[in-house]
């Protein structure tokens, strides 16, 4: 990316029941530093959407009027366990993720994407608490068990909850290297787990 | 605490300019098991209130309607460079601290307790990029530069932005024990930073 190039747009999906330091763990990064990114806030409806853990958010834009965003960020959440039975919600995650250029998940958010087919024989990974109910959603997928996050393409998936976080500067060293993360990561005084293997929750969970 | 005690109640304070993951990284893991803290969303108005980064969260209770909380939560952000000189704001973090059971603090929300004068004569850190600004404000303070975090009786202060997770999960350990922060981390999928002394970051920035 060069100064003269406009700034991707992290468009990030909101529903009933996201998990709040899945949205803003990795928007945080993502906007730390002023030049990198822009974002926009979007739901099934504009206004508020509360979280799984209660505080509320706002959606600026609906699902249905966005034409297309750079990176789609989808979070996790207890409110993934009613959403994987939404189609209208469904329907947007896939329709945007086949035009952006990189599609990020957190936690059981991977298996909203699951869902719509787009991480069909890809490598994938998800949080390791809901490892079964996730993993069942899609059978397809190339599912990665031991994994702080995984790069297939353009489509980068993280483990649970903080692991988001960890997945987003390694979206910030794919498209600005990786000194940029690194002075990200800085910037939050934030110890990143920069090794996209080293995941001892896969083994806590006995998956490895 | 035991089953038949009220959870505490976590009042964080929004103001315009809020870091995102100061607020939303410690509230995650307040509220991220289901029967340890409430919590309620302050400002100096109800409705939105936009974070330094763009995303806008809601407030659901006015500061004057705010009679106590059990814990107060004051975060960071680009904002407090104009709310250090916002008496309304400070005089309600005043009122709010005098009553707490804990006071916490992430990054340079440091600056606006510290200004208050409920710091004076304690032990207290701050982020260490913003470490001259937030230490000029209030002499008085016993700034401790190499630290994640610090405890002094009942104040709970963290060094800069995700330091904040890294304190919230010291304070789950203060009321509930080392077993349930443990817990909350490995739901959080968390590599727990539970040493409060190790911060690199002070030397990095040369305060040490």
């Amino acid at each position: 990316m060069t100064s003269s190039t406009p700034k991707p747009t992290v468009g990030t999906v909101l529903f009933p029941g996201f998990e709040l330091l899945d949205v803003f763990g990795p928007l945080d990064f993502f906007l730390i530093l002023p030049d990198l990114f822009d974002f926009v806030m979007l739901a099934e409806k504009t206004g508020s959407v509360r979280s799984g853990q209660g505080p509320t958010a706002l959606a600026e834009r609906a699902l249905s009027d966005c034409e297309s965003v750079d990176i789609l960020l989808v979070p996790g959440g207890k409110g993934t366990r009613t959403e994987v039975e939404n189609p209208t919600l469904l329907c947007e995650i896939d329709r945007l993720s086949q035009t952006a250029q990189y599609v990020t998940t957190v936690c059981t958010g991977s298996a909203l994407l699951a869902k719509t087919g787009q991480l069909d024989h890809k490598r994938a990974t998800t949080n390791k608490a809901a490892w079964q109910w996730v993993t069942s959603q899609r059978s397809e997928v190339d599912w990665v068990a031991k994994a702080r996050w995984v790069e297939d393409g353009k489509f980068f998936t993280s483990s649970g909850v903080s692991a988001g976080m960890d997945m987003a500067l390694g979206l910030v060293q794919e498209i600005y290297g990786e000194k940029t993360a690194k002075e990200v990561a800085l910037r939050a005084e934030y110890k990143w787990n920069n090794d996209s293997n080293d995941d001892p929750f896969a083994e806590i969970h006995g998956l490895v």
